[in-house]
Formats: C-alpha cells, structure tokens, sequence
C-alpha cells in the first residue's frame, strides 16, 4: 500500500498574483476546472484582497460562488478580518493566512510587527471556530528573509505550536524566497515533526536556486505529506528580491509518483492544465520535467490507444 | 570543522561531446583554465577516442601534454586498450571506463554484452596497475536503462565490487538518462556504501527531470562525497532518448556551500567558466541557479571592493 501525499495547487492565487498577465473571472475558472478534472482536490482558488491593490484576484467571489458543494478543499487567501468576512460571505469553507518568520518580511509585506500579525491569525482562527471554517495558516520567510538573513528556527517552532493549539487545520512552512536548502530543511521539518506530528504540517517551496525538488525530498524524509506546488511553475514574491517561481506541480507530482508515493492525480490531465497555464499567461514558466514528461505521456498513450 | 566534498567536473569532456559545436583545442584548453582558476581540482579533460568517430575529442593529447606535473585529477575517458595506450602515452594519469548496469545500453553504446564491457574493464584495471595510472570506472545506466527499463540492484551492486577489488581509484554509479528518483538513490547508494564505504563511491546525475539536485541530496545523505557535474549543465547523452543535460557544477557548488560543505572550489570564478562555456559552446544551458547566484555574487564582490 503506498502512502498518500496532498499537493495543495496554488497556482490560482499565488502563481497568478505573482505574474504580468491579469487573467479574467472565467478564465481563472477554467485554470481551477483543468487542476480539479487532473483530480487536484486541493486548490488555492484566490484572495479576498482589495481589487485595486491586487486587481489579479478580483472577482474571487464569484469563483467561490461557481463551486459550491464541490468536493475538495478550495482555500482563498485572507489579509485580514475584512477579507475574511468577504470570504466566508462568499461561501469560502477554508481560509489561508499569513504569518511571518521574520520582522523584515512582516515589516515589508504588511507593515505589521512579526508579533501583530501572529495576532492577526489568532483572532482569524478564533472566529473561524465559530464559524466552522478552516485556517491554514502559512508561516512565510520560514527558512530566511531578505532583510533580515536566516531565520531562528525557535521562533519558527514557536509559532507553529501556538497555530495548531489554537486550531489550525494545517500550518504551512513556506521558503517564500527560494533560498533554503535540504539541510536546512530537513534540520527544521525534523524539529517541528517532532513537536507536532507530520499531519497538520506543510511545506511551500520555490525554485529559485534549483532546489524545489531536493527541498521536496528533504521534507518527504521527515514524513511531510503535504506540499503546495504550483501549476506550470506559476509565481514568485513581488516584495522578495530574487525570488522566482514556486516549484512546479508537475515536477513535484512526477516524482512523487516516481518514488511510489500516491496523490491521486492524473498526470496526463495535469500536463494539460499545465498547457493552459502557459497559454492564459504567456509566460508560466512549465514544469522542468515537461519537455521529457509530454513525450514520454504520448508514447502512453499511443500504445494504450493501440491496445483498444 | 565541515566536511569535504570533490567535485569532478565532466564539462570538458561529456559536456562538450554531447553537444552541437566542435571546440578547438585551444577553447577547450580555456574551458578547463577557466575551471582550474575557480579551483576545480579534478577535471575530465578530453577522451582517447576516433577523431574521426568523435571529432570534438580530437587533440586531447595535445591538451593532457600541456597540463603535465599539474596538480589535481586530470582524467581521460577511454573506450579500450588502444584508447588506452594513446592516453598514458600522452602523459594521462588518470583514465575513465564505462561499464553498463544493463544490457540494453552496454548493446546500444558499445555492442558488447554487459559481461563483455565489464571484462574489457577490469583488463585495463591489471595493466593500469602495472603502469601505476589510477582507473576510474563508470556505471551507466546504474538506475533505469531506456531500453530495459529499471536496473536490477543487484546487478550494480555485484559490479561494483568487482571493480572496486580490482583496484579502481573509485566507482561512478551513473544516472546516464535523468531518470533516477532521490527515493532510489537512496536506497541503492545505503545498500552499496553498506557493502562498500563511501569513500571510493561516486554518483554521476542528469537534470532531465528536475531531479538532479534532490538526487545529489540523496546521495550526500548515505555518505557519498564525490559527484560528477558540468560546468553550466553541458552534456547529454546521444544514445540515450529523452536525455538533457548534467546537473550543472555550479548548481552543486552552490547547494553543497549552502549546506556547509567545503569544496574547495570559488563560486565566483566558477561563474566565469560557466559564462565561458556558454560563450565558446552558444548553447550551454547555465546553472538554473545562475540568474540568482550572478547579483548575489555581485553584490557580494561590491561590499568587499567597498570595504577594501
């Protein structure tokens, strides 16, 4: 029996935040119906954030709207309580916040002290019990900030200890800038796994230094089962200098499948959403493995089609 | 006090054979300049192969006669006895062989069966020792063979030993196509450092899947210290559908730093070998890690020249 990872696609959101193109309502519909007919089941769909701020994730409510009852966990990121009025509104059934690492991200990313947006997401989880909504919450600069360097992993254990007591569904350990490597990883996830259990814990990697995937691996190790990833590559981090895109979920899924595990998506279909991130965008960078992955996936599919 | 890790870059010679334009023997010879500069101290300088066969190859005794007394482990890859000859004539101390760990591959590359390419190995390994020149052997298709499918663990793990009593310097366990996963690394590097130490023990990955780096984390993790790399990804493998390039020497420099490693080798002038690489070859990928490591560097070399 092989064991199960989740890959948690958030691509909608923080890959299409995270480039040029401002794609329309239904066109980012029709990237979140690609991800869920590859059978990605877990999906950052979008954000409730000002749309004059952020006019790439305007109309996240009318997306919501469109998928109620839908099976599967389809997250939108909150900045705050009035976006998660909006959201919950809207009919969003699990809400995605963020915390920080570090006093420079904080500071850069949402002119709040490390320890002011930590409060932030208690209170959101607080009213979220009550409302039977779902937190996820996502420690950014995890690993290091550009501004202040690497990151002391008491401070990143602490946080996570505080979010699962006050009833996170998952805490998500994010590499907002690419820069961890394997060791680190491994040395960090081994410590929070040993405080709290691999369920409730997360890992977000980018690509930047061409680590994604060993940072996978190293995280895999200390039994993480969940990982975000992003269709086609899809991102980066505006406020981060140097950063590049998340790591692909076409990568991260291709070598799960490789190395045994299950995730329950169908590689083929993913390729195409992949497709159709590149070509909404015109410049989704496409997984690293998709000049060998289409090929080899054709070949297949030829010889399942000479078969029948 | 961190540990020591040896890179050999194999640029010069599976880089430059395996793509398109032909260096001439004074590019070459810069190539490997350049990679000596940045301290680069063992090098797979050229092949005693037919020029005619492999015309980017030719000359490769000039370049090992003018590199005699040198330090560091200036290998040659040699197909047989008369490539053989030619290479210690040349004043080469160090000669490369590649065996198969299928017989797909060893039929493809070399017509010869398996058992045939391994006895033509350990012949050179006997008169290698009377000569006093070291022998490093190569295991391709040590993981997954594009014509036989996934390689038998045994079958390497058999080989191996039998070079290693021969008296090889060390043994090359290659993913020759890119399509080793970290999770089979590790299992087939734990099983043959079991059987073996570490110390003779070497990996040889490709990126073609976006694996390369999680691959080389694999292996660091079973006591592996010693890898094969290009300078700026060049490579391939003709024989072999489906395969890009190496993982690139500067990708691994860097990772290894990132994780506390010592190489030896300056990130900074590695980065002008890569650039050179892609200057003299046109086509040379670049480390993916580059478009970072170059401002990161920069900005480095800036406050030093400011404090300076």
């Amino acid at each position: 029996m092989s064991e199960r990872v989740i890959i948690n696609d958030v691509g909608p959101r923080d890959g299409l935040q995270n480039q040029p193109k401002i794609l329309s309502v239904v066109e980012r519909l029709e990237l979140i119906r690609a991800l869920q007919a590859a059978n990605v089941e877990h999906i950052e769909f979008g954000a409730f954030v000002s749309p004059k701020a952020v006019p790439a994730m305007a109309g996240s409510d009318d997306i919501i709207k469109m998928m109620q009852g839908e099976r599967g966990e389809l997250s939108a990121l909150i900045p705050n309580r009035r976006g998660y009025d909006l959201a919950v509104e809207a009919g969003t059934k699990t809400v995605a916040m963020v915390a920080y690492g570090s006093e420079g991200m904080a500071q850069k990313n949402v002119r709040m002290s490390r320890a002011e947006a930590d409060n932030a997401t208690l209170q959101i989880i607080e009213q979220a019990k009550r409302d039977r909504v779902k937190v996820i919450a996502t420690i950014a600069t995890a690993f290091e900030c550009p501004f202040d360097g690497p990151t002391d992993a008491g401070v990143v254990a602490e946080t996570t200890a505080k979010f699962l007591e006050a009833g996170v569904s998952s805490v998500v350990i994010a590499d907002t800038i690419g820069a961890a490597n394997p060791g680190q990883v491994k040395s960090l996830m081994t410590r929070l796994v040993s405080d709290n259990g691999a369920r409730q814990l997360a890992c977000h990697f980018h690509d930047t230094r061409a680590l994604g995937m060993a940072n996978v691996f190293a995280g895999l190790e200390t039994g993480i089962r969940r990982f975000d990833a992003s269709i086609s590559g899809l991102g980066g981090c505006p406020f981060a200098p140097g950063a590049t895109g998340n790591i692909a979920t076409e990568d991260t899924v291709m070598m799960l499948h490789q190395m045994g595990f299950e995730t329950g998506i169908d590689l083929d279909k993913l390729i195409r959403a992949s497709d159709l991130a590149e070509q909404l965008t015109g410049t989704a960078p496409g997984g690293r493995s998709k000049p060998w992955l289409k090929p080899f996936l054709e070949r297949q599919n030829e010889k399942q089609n000479a078969r029948t």
